[in-house]
C-alpha cells in the first residue's frame, strides 16, 4: 500500500480531537499525524505509526509542522437565521428603557419589523448584511453553516432569502445548508388565517423551493406563538411528499409534543427543547434524531427552564449546539461563545460541547457520513488551534486561538499571531 | 480665533456619542464633525457649525469622511487581571465532569494553581501570554486598560506582574493603568497567618511598588474568602500613607461593608458589589466613588444576586462596566460581550452600558479629566464604528463593527471590512 504517494498535505506533530461519533474525551489522539488527499482525510493516527515507507523528503507532499497544536474538525453551526434585513437594536433599547409592549409594537418592534426590512431589502443588500455575520463565523473556524429562511413569509421573499443563503457560498469558503422555514410565523396579511397561509407554504412556496432546489430541509416553529401541532403536521406531510428532511423548532416555551411528532417523520433534529419530556426524548432516540441546544437564545431571553440534559444523556440522544443567530432572540454570531455557554449555562462537559459543534452538528444536518469528524474518507475540513488542551476552546473566551483553517483540503485561513 | 490652523485631523460626516459625564442618550450629536490637534480633541460639534473661516482645501489638515458612522471615545476596561501564568481549563473541565472539590484541589485547582504558574513564569513568558489577551481588547476598540497584580503573592512576583503590565504598553498602543493587589488572597506560605502576610504586603511590597512607581492604585479583595474588613483597613491605611488611590473588590458574595469603608478613604471605586446595600451606596455617593459592575464574573459563576442597579440609579452613583478578565472567575477577554451582558443580565440601558466602558470606566481609574469622553481638551482616543445607532454596540454580538481606532490622535487600527 503506497497510498501516501497521493498525499497532498501532511500534518505532523499535532494532537487530534477526532470527535468520532460517540467517542468520549474528544476521541483524542496525541502526538499524531493527519494526511489529506483529494480534499479528503486520507490517513490519521499516531505519528509513530506513519507508513514505514513514507519519507517526507521523497515525496512532494506539503508537510506542515503543527508544533504540538490541536486539530479539530472544521466547526459546524447547524442552526442559524443569519440572512435578514435590518436589526432590532431599537426594540432592544426600548425594552431596557422600560417602554411598554404596546409602545414597542407601535414603534414597529417584533418579528414584523424584521419581515418588513427583509422584504424591502434587495438580494444584494441581504447578501451584504449577511456577509459580515458569516465572515465572523468563518474566522472562528466554522466550515459548515445552516441558514434558514423565515423572514420573507411570502413566496417571493422566502425564495429570495434562500437564494441569498446560497450566494453566500460563492463569497466565502463555507459549506451552506439551507432550510426552508416558511412556517416561522404568521405574516400580518394572514392574521387569524393560519390555514390560508399554510396553503401558500405547502402548495406554492414548497413546490417552488423544490423545483429550484433551494433547500436541504424543511423546518416549522411549533409553539403557542407559532404553529400548532396539527398545522405543523401539515407542513411535515408536504415536506415528506417531496422527500425533504424535517427539522423543528420545538418545546422552547412549552411542551406541545412536536419532537415526538417529528420523530414519526424521521426528522433530523428537534431544536431548542427546553420543555422536552422523557416521552419525546425516547421517541427522538428511537428515530435517530439529534437534539439541537441553543444556549444563545436561552441567555438572551433570560430563560430559566434548562433543557433536559440528564435525560438526553440517559437515553443517549446526540446533542448538537448552535448559535441560532437571529435578530430577535439571539443576535449573536459567535460559535466559541456557544461552547462557553453550553458548558456554563447548560453544564455540558467541554467534550460534549465540542461534539455539539462538530460530529453532532453534522448529524443534525444529515452530514454524519462526510463532515464533523476526523476520519479517513471524511471531508478535509480542518481547524488547527493554538491550545494545550481541547477544553481551552470552551473555557476561555475572547482570544481566538484558530491558527489555520482548511475546507475540503484547501487552506482558507491562516492566522500567524494565534 | 483660528485654532483650526493647528488641526491635524478632522472627521466630517460622523455622529458622535460624546458620553459626556452624566449626559443621557449617549450625549449624542448627529451630523457632526470632530477635530484633533496635538493628540487632543480640539473641536467638536455640528458639522454645520464648523468655524466659518475653515476650509478643507486651505489647510493641510487630514480630513476623514466618516460616511455617517459613529464615533465613541476609545473604550476603557477598568478592571482586569490579564497578566497571569497558566490557565484553569483543566479545573473548568473537571468541575463539569462532576469531579469533587477535593479531586479538583488534589489536581492543583483553584487560585493556588494560577499563583504557582505565575511565579514559575518568566517576565517574557508572562508578557507573551498576556499579549494576545490585550490584543483582543485592543482590536475591540479598547484604548485604556487597568491591570491588577495579585497572583504573585510574594514581593518578587507581585513586582514582576506589575512590571509585565507596564511592558505591555510598549507592545500595543493601549494606555495601561496598574493596580497593586497584593491583598488578593492568602498565599499557602501564610496559611492561618493573614497578619503576617499583610506585614509583607504593607511593609515590604507596597514600599517597593511605590519606590519603583509601579502602581497607580491599591486594591484589596475584602470577602469571607479574602480579607476581613479590619485587614482591609490596614492595607487602605498603608496605601493612604503613600497617597495612592484605593479600589476594592467588595460585596461580591456577602455584604461586609467594604464599600462604605472604602468611601471613608475617598476610594476610586468599589467593584462587583452584588450584595451592596443602600447604606453603602449612600456612602459611595457622598465620597464620589464609582461602582464597577462585572457581568462576566456574574455569568461565569452563575450568580443569582443582581447588583443593586435601581438603588445605584436612585442615588446617582456612576456605574462602570469591565471584563474582570481573570483565569478563575471570568476568563473572558471581550468588552463587547460585557456591553451585551450588562444589558441582558443586569438590565442596564445601552446608554448606561456604554457609559460604563467610557466616561465611568475613566472615572473608576481617576481619569475623568482626560479620557472616556469626547470633549475639547480630552485625549483623542477615538473609535469609529460602522453602525446606525449606538445601541447596536450592545445589542448584537460577534460581528466587530470597529472601523478605525485612534489613541492620542494617532491612528492605531484600521479595519476596511467593518
Ligand atoms: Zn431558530
Ligand atoms: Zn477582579
Amino acid at each position: 500500500m503506497t497510498l501516501f504517494k497521493h498525499w497532498q498535505t501532511l500534518y505532523i506533530n499535532v494532537n487530534l480531537a477526532t470527535m468520532t461519533d460517540g467517542s468520549e474525551s474528544y476521541g483524542e489522539i496525541t502526538q499524531a499525524a493527519l494526511a489529506i488527499s483529494k480534499g479528503k482525510i486520507a490517513w490519521l493516527g499516531k505519528e509513530s505509526d506513519l507508513p514505514e515507507h513514507f519519507s517526507v523528503k521523497d515525496d512532494d507532499v506539503e508537510v506542515i509542522d503543527g508544533k504540538g497544536q490541536w486539530i479539530t474538525p472544521g466547526l459546524i453551526d447547524c442552526h442559524t437565521h443569519l440572512v435578514y434585513g435590518g436589526n432590532r437594536a431599537n426594540e432592544f433599547e426600548m425594552r431596557l428603557q422600560g417602554k411598554s409592549y404596546q409602545e414597542i409594537a407601535n414603534a414597529g418592534g417584533g418579528i414584523v419589523s424584521t419581515v418588513t426590512a427583509t422584504r424591502k431589502a434587495s438580494e444584494q443588500e441581504l447578501l451584504a448584511s449577511a456577509l459580515p455575520r458569516l465572515t465572523a463565523l468563518h474566522q472562528q473556524g466554522v466550515t459548515t453553516v445552516e441558514i434558514k429562511s423565515g423572514y420573507g413569509l411570502d413566496t417571493l421573499n422566502e425564495i429570495k432569502m434562500l437564494k441569498v443563503a446560497g450566494l453566500l457560498a460563492d463569497e466565502l469558503p463555507v459549506t451552506i445548508k439551507r432550510t426552508f422555514l416558511g412556517a416561522h410565523a404568521l405574516p400580518i396579511e394572514y392574521k387569524d388565517n393560519a390555514e390560508g397561509y399554510l396553503d401558500v407554504v405547502c402548495e406554492e412556496m414548497l413546490p417552488q423551493v423544490v423545483s429550484e432546489n433551494l433547500a436541504d430541509a424543511v423546518d416549522v416553529f411549533c409553539e403557542g406563538i407559532g404553529f400548532s401541532l396539527e398545522q405543523t403536521k401539515r407542513v411535515f406531510d408536504a415536506a415528506q411528499s417531496y422527500n425533504l428532511p424535517i427539522k423543528v423548532h420545538a418545546e422552547q416555551l412549552s411542551n406541545l409534543g412536536a419532537s415526538e411528532l417529528a420523530a414519526n417523520y424521521n426528522a433530523l433534529s428537534s431544536d431548542h427543547i427546553e420543555f422536552l419530556d422523557e416521552t419525546g426524548i425516547k421517541a427522538m432516540k428511537k428515530s435517530g434524531m439529534t437534539a439541537v441546544l441553543l444556549p444563545g437564545a436561552f441567555y438572551f431571553l433570560r430563560e430559566t427552564q434548562l433543557p433536559p440534559i440528564e435525560l438526553l444523556r440517559k437515553h443517549q440522544v446526540p446533542m448538537a449546539v448552535a448559535t441560532d443567530a437571529n435578530p430577535g432572540t439571539s443576535p449573536i454570531h459567535n460559535i466559541h461563545l456557544m461552547l462557553n455557554m453550553a458548558c456554563t449555562l447548560f453544564r455540558l462537559t467541554p467534550s460534549e460541547a465540542l461534539a455539539g459543534i462538530t460530529c453532532y452538528g453534522a448529524k443534525a444536518l444529515g452530514l454524519s457520513e462526510s463532515k464533523g469528524q476526523l476520519a479517513v474518507g471524511y471531508d478535509a475540513d480542518i481547524a488547527l488551534w493554538n491550545i494545550n488542551q481541547p477544553a481551552e476552546l470552551c473555557y476561555q473566551f475572547g482570544v481566538n486561538p484558530l491558527s489555520r483553517l482548511m475546507q475540503n483540503g484547501q487552506q482558507v485561513l491562516m492566522n500567524e499571531s494565534a
